[in-house]
């Protein structure tokens, strides 16, 4: 920040706007602490959520909900002020859920709670009867000789533990990501897996399926109770037969789009800065940790900052379409942009709780940059992670490109819980740590501005 | 208990068995607490819990999954060594589930999570769609006029609070119990709920309700978060349309049936000790908290004092058949039996967590004991009740046919989470508070069996 001398001189031949514009300049410490402790206070965020889900509810990629989640977005990005609200849209093909059953036929008869994958297979109206072949994990399911599948409905099992980080969806996760697939090449008539997810609540987690070459096959998860029933019924060690009803379909290519707004900056030639989320969902639940929370965050945040000046660097605030079934919003994004457009991207996706931990991968000649970063969420009980590592879904396209990336890595101990299941509704939501958010972005938005003209 | 020297004399003229049979005496201390500790490692309870609903699973009474039921019961515990195994049947009516959905139609399209109680009528095929009318709790809806709720689909919230002694389901209830038979008498084309629990997923809390004279009308229960999202919608002051399907059906009389079997007393003229639970579940789980453990519970004990030797008084193990739709099992066996054939009845019908207090009601001049017990129960940190209430669903017909009681009052602090819904299952089940219940149980059972022969 200029001292008060200097810009009383300069004042004398230019006028502020024409001089903030001319170059970037450091928020003061002081200013930082006001809108950090401030923001802790928001009810903006949980305005844009509440609302959301409530007035759209669920908002399937590439359905008229989602589109009416796009004019709704519109709408409501610009009653709050900011600039160039637009929808850019783009084409997807797209996947709808039909009817899903499951009963076990013999031996011990019963119903089983099951969804469909995105881009599950269908077994026609008329269902599909054949014997179960369980795997404990993923492994077990690999070193099985294809004349154990063939024909048979493959169930895969695992281990998954709730981390702060999140990193048992990545590790125990396999059978959903690669199990399909596989299951298709060796000639399976169907595949469940348990769900990947850490409650115990006869919800199922939905998420999506790539077949690749192969071709679809009904595809899709179990509860965790009823995959812990179905290891049970064939722990039993009799032949378990199982009949399936799942028709989900495909619809062709339909519109969904990306819902962008701006801060504009007092320099329109920087570098931007991008903050993102998903406005999409899945279908069984209105989405809240995924991803309305993340939608309200980065609104809330850049919201704040327009309201305490103009920053210097331009605000982007992106609201991805179909990240769900394949992150088209985020493709089709980075097709229009290059990744030296931005001074940083960042995305809000892993739902409504504190966050933890930052990590940057700004570049060696940024490291300052990061630290001052790192320094201003410390109070929020924010630790530092790593200066060579950051992403997000959406925004992946545009950093392979070259942006560089900041992530606030939110606390994942309960995320999946609730991840692609009916149960992520708003009543999940700790408005505290939802507001902790927002103080984070808020401070990363401020610290990154480039300086804000009051 | 008889000391050595009298024992020895009496021992002198009459075999152990006449003279044991003769008179009832008391279980030493050392005795109990060792039939007291043992049990606290109980397996049998959790065997039969999760065999049952493992091996049968939902078993709605008078359908052929409650029959199927019954007959694993009856091989159940001919195998565990008990006599007299046999079912009691006896008619009922019977209700089974059709369809059931429920979207908004106006202004915020989405779909809501309801589910039909018991006795529900039905929308038909085509559905309904109507407007909502909200209410907070039943007493604002006691207070509307008629003509505020004819021809509308009513909605009614409450505020039930997670108690441990369950008071919150008799006090918040009301919606349930008496709602439905007041909105059909006013003219609501349908009515829905709030669940009546205490958790906060998409699973909604079934339930059975009684018209009496009035027409059915269809009546159910929102999930509490789907019922929050519809007080949400309410709240923005627009109309709301719903559109309804619900197909359950009356599909008349059917057969049901108690389970009943015997440790036989030395004495069978002697009054009984009754152990009960009740066999039947809703459709919607397997029931494993209500009542597959209360099932395990009291044959468990059973099985235990068998073991320790032949108690004086018989033990009657009733598994009741068709409790949620109506006590018709506790009805029809009551009908059979005199009060006055029972030296105690007890029923286990609260889940599968710890008992935390007993209660009785044996009457002024068994405060003995009553006594007894209670320091018996002590070491189980069971803390003593009332003397002059005890009860249970199935044993209340019995009861007021003169009857005396106890309850093992078991801790309802999350039972209200799983009650009536899909998430009833066995990972819910916590075995260490499953073995303390057999602890509590098979310690009552030696306190009251007037002496068990070795």
């Amino acid at each position: 920040m200029l001292n008060i001398s200097v810009r009383a001189a300069l004042l004398a031949f230019a006028s502020p706007a024409l001089l903030a514009a001319a170059q970037p300049s450091a928020v003061s410490d002081e200013k930082i602490a006001e809108l950090r402790e401030a923001a802790l206070e928001d009810d903006i965020a949980y305005g844009i959520v509440a609302d959301l889900t409530t007035e759209i509810g669920p908002r399937l990629a590439g359905t008229e909900a989602e589109a009416r989640a796009r004019q709704w977005a519109v709408q409501r990005l610009g009653a709050m002020g900011f600039s160039n609200v637009r929808v850019e849209e783009f084409d997807m093909p797209t996947w709808v859920r039909g009817k899903e059953s499951a009963h076990i036929v013999a031996p011990f008869p019963q119903e089983l709670i099951v969804t469909a994958f995105g881009n599950s297979g269908s077994t026609g109206d008329a269902g599909l009867v054949a014997e179960v072949v369980g795997f404990k994990d993923y492994a077990a399911f690999l070193a099985a000789p294809a004349s154990s599948i063939a024909g048979k409905i493959v169930f895969i099992s695992h281990a998954m533990p709730a981390n702060q980080d999140g990193s048992g969806y990545g590790n125990y996760g396999t059978p959903r990501f690669f199990g399909p697939k596989s299951a298709s090449e060796r000639g399976a008539a169907a595949i469940f897996v348990k769900s990947i997810g850490t409650d115990s609540d006869r919800l199922p987690h939905t998420g999506t399926i790539n077949f690749g070459e192969a071709d679809p096959i009904p595809a899709g998860a179990l509860s965790v109770p009823d995959a812990q029933q179905l290891e049970r019924v064939l722990a039993r060690g009799r032949p378990v037969t199982l009949k399936l009803v799942m028709t989900p379909r495909q619809i062709g290519i339909q519109k969904s789009g990306n819902v962008i707004a701006e801060v504009p900056g007092r320099n329109p030639d920087a570098k931007k800065l991008l903050v993102s989320c998903h406005i999409d969902s899945w279908d069984n639940s209105p989405g809240v940790f995924d991803d309305g929370a993340g939608c309200g965050i980065v609104a809330a945040a850049a919201k704040r900052i327009m309201d305490a000046g103009q920053p210097y660097r331009t605000i982007e605030i992106v609201w991805f379409g179909a990240e769900e079934v394949g992150i088209h919003g985020g493709r089709a994004f980075a097709e229009t942009r290059g990744g030296e457009d931005y001074h940083l991207v960042a995305e809000s996706d892993f739902g409504a709780d504190r966050v933890w931990r930052v990590d940057t991968n700004l570049g060696e000649d940024r490291k300052e940059e990061a630290d001052a970063l790192r320094l201003a969420l410390y109070p929020l009980s924010i630790v530092p992670g790593r200066y060579d590592e950051a992403g997000g879904a959406d925004i992946g396209p545009i950093m392979q490109k070259g942006a560089p990336g900041v992530s606030l890595r939110q606390d994942g101990s309960r995320y999946f819980d609730l991840h692609h299941t009916a149960n992520d509704t708003l009543d999940k939501l700790d408005k505290e740590q939802l507001a902790q958010n927002v103080a984070a972005w808020t401070t990363m938005l401020a610290v990154m501005s480039g300086g804000i003209a009051e």
